[in-house]
């Protein structure tokens, strides 16, 4: 999609500050923003967005001067929701069952949903209204899929598992698999039955090649507005609060219980059996062990506040001279004691 | 599945405690276990177990005073096992060949196996009795799946790859792919072929997503009962021992022979070309480097006994505090050394 | 395949050391040969080849003397790759269309390509000539491969993709998943369209569940000769280079533009909007957080120069033994306080 800086304004019921030669072909975030994007800043971000690569930014109409093009509008948050959805492209795919999709006939459809080829609707599955299910997508029986919802390719939603309204599970993810439980008996492990379930809330999205595990009694739990990247591990019994964000190959080890709001950045993980408070930020590649508070910032491998795991990593930069001051020490002392 | 401590109690030829009022849904071990959970405990698991979050406990028939809910036994271990695969519920397929399943005539199917909708059967692949293939899992050409095994959605199984019997792969599993071996010349990495394959043993359990490259010559090889988790890695030519776990995330690079009743925990690795003794422990995120004797706690990376590990980290978060004593000393010093 | 020392010597126009007794089963390096593997070494790697476990090795034909059976050629490069190309097994798949795949009637395929049982076409797009698409492996919309391409089964190719020539893509791998870009307003997640797509250009290889991102506008990018190993992820806007190896487990963020023939070992990653120069070299389990120049090796996490990270890591080691010596100062600085 391609709109001019004054087909945009329209658009948003904006005022646009330039009114010849700019294209807009994109809509994104301050920092990730370029040449071709618009974006959208408002205080305490004004100066942030006056210097970023967008192409124009929409800003609130009580700033007067502003150092790039931008578009002037009552509340610019809505505005850049509206053109967001403007410029999401709609999947091109047809409504209905393709001929080669198998789709049992205890299974219940709602209106408009496309089953692609190949896809596999097991029995007594149920698809919600405007959903799409993709090819190679497995749904199993007595799943559940809300509306709106949007299934890629070689997905697997396993038995029992409910997933809610305007969710996006992308390609290869596996939402249901077994939990990780053995009970070791004479150097033996011996399955423990993984019963239970995984329940994905409204507007979720999981990431491709992601996996969630059922839980081995009651549910795996991913609440509203999560968004979890690709190749992310939830284990069984895990509960993750609304709105957080799980970054790439980050891993949670079961019954983990996990605030609203909280961030997970990539690589990072945490252990089993823990509570991590709302709002907590864990930096890359950190994990924590024990129950975190919440409004954390932690950071490193046992995951510790932010601020003191770089006093240790500054302090470990300094290790080499120290351990050369403290010779020098030595000798000083020496002389002394010989004296 | 529901059923009160007293039915229970009849199924393992044991004496409950209460006879009324008690209602397990799940088998699980002592630390996972929940309020709906049986679990069992024999020595010196008892006062854990006592502890427990469990609603009942299977205990040894000669222990009189217990504080939890429980059934005595002769035997706790073989009644415990007894009830795990009572609990585990029968997978809910049918047998058969789906109309919609692709079955090559060469391949060789035994008795009531199913093989689901769009699974596809490779050329002089054999499938052992009462095997499940689920739908968009493929098995190669002359691959060989052994008998009571379950095979979930979106798995692949590569040409000539074996695999066991009871043996169960969780959706999106991948057996078999290339290893990744490459000679650079001038430059340019050429691809060294990759024509050995994996074997699975017996009653091994491969996590989703999980990914076994099969090997350069000879075989990969994961011996029987060892359970691997979601999104592990192993690379051509690794050798795992028998019941070893690999929690999830955990990646294992090429040539490593490891032993019996090993454990990584999540997100641990290993260098190639080494060898990890028998009944190894390593914490999660660990790595070991260089071979490993048997019977050894490690963590950290590069991965070193645990003991040493605990000091080093407790030394690290001394850091800033040894780095004042220094300046202090170094004053006292001056001062000394003035006079 | 397997084939005599003499027979081996025909092929590459050589002369065996030794007439009898010596088969050879495969082909590979230095250091991963096993004895029934032909390798070959140039100067300054004879010495090792000598010592290595291969059963033979090519030569350069001016060397007189070598411990070991060998093939002397006059260009020691070009005959291994001549042996890697003969010992290379050609799939087994038969060209056509099976009847059960679903191959859209706009779609555009060259001559000789296999599209295989329960894969999916999807309308306009294109398969080159002896391309070969495995079961269950779905090719979006305007998506393009290029010719002598391999997709095993489980791959994704999602809409308006971009593959090369002489690419193979490992099972489960998904091309062309939305990048995780997210604008939070008021406490949401709004999803931003991820409209760009992923180019992978001639001779890359994609390992097994590897994810590569989709732009948020323009284009992911994998460069020609780059080989990626399983479980990797490179997300959204990312750029690599030519020849370059990814070892799995490795995740690259978002906008990092990455140089010609640079390595991560395995379990590394990068952080995301940054630059790597050319050649440079990441031991396992780094990461870099800011630009790197070219030519550079780096360990540890953040990522510094690897001889700086070795004396960190040396430096931790003695730290409890710093911590003892730093007490002892103390109590002979309070000694000779006291006097």
């Amino acid at each position: 999609m391609k709109k001019t800086l004054v087909e945009i304004a329209a658009l948003i019921h904006g005022t646009a500050t330039h009114t010849a030669g700019i294209e807009i072909t994109g809509v994104t975030n301050i920092d990730d923003a370029g040449p071709g994007d618009i974006t959208f800043a408002v205080p305490p971000h004004l100066d942030k967005a006056g210097k970023c690569a967008a192409a124009a930014v929409i800003i609130p109409d009580t700033i007067e001067t502003f150092p790039k093009p931008a578009i002037r509008v009552a509340n610019p948050r809505m505005a850049f929701t509206t053109l967001l959805s403007l410029f999401t492209p709609k999947p091109d795919v047809p409504p209905g069952i393709h001929p080669a999709a198998v789709v049992s006939a205890t299974a219940r459809l709602g209106a408009n949903v496309s089953i692609m080829a190949h896809a596999v609707i097991d029995e007594y599955a149920e698809i919600g209204d405007n959903t799409i299910i993709y090819p190679h997508t497995y749904v199993g029986r007595e799943a559940t899929i809300g509306s709106h919802s949007l299934i890629y390719p070689n997905v697997t939603v396993r038995e029992n598992c409910h997933i809610g309204d305007r969710v996006i599970i992308q390609s290869g993810a596996v939402i249901g698999s077994d939990g990780f439980g053995f009970v070791t008996i004479d150097g033996r492990h011996q399955k423990v039955p993984q019963v239970g379930n995984v329940i994905i809330e409204n507007d979720v999205e999981i990431g491709a090649n992601t996996c969630l595990d059922r839980a081995t009694t009651g549910s795996t739990i991913v609440k509203q507005g999560t968004k979890i990247d690709n190749l992310v591990h939830l284990a069984h019994n895990v509960v993750v609060g609304e709105n957080c964000f799980f970054v790439a190959q980050t891993g949670i080890a079961g019954s983990a219980k996990i605030g609203n709001n909280v961030t997970f950045a990539g690589q990072a993980g945490s252990a089993g059996h823990l509570t991590i408070g709302d709002n907590c930020v864990f930096a890359a590649r950190s994990a924590p062990i024990n129950d975190i508070p919440a409004n954390s910032f932690y950071a490193g491998f046992p995951a510790r506040p932010h601020k003191e795991w770089l006093r240790s990593e500054a302090a470990i930069g300094r290790l080499p001279d120290l351990i050369k001051k403290i010779r020098e020490l030595e000798q000083r002392l020496a002389d002394i004691e010989k004296k």
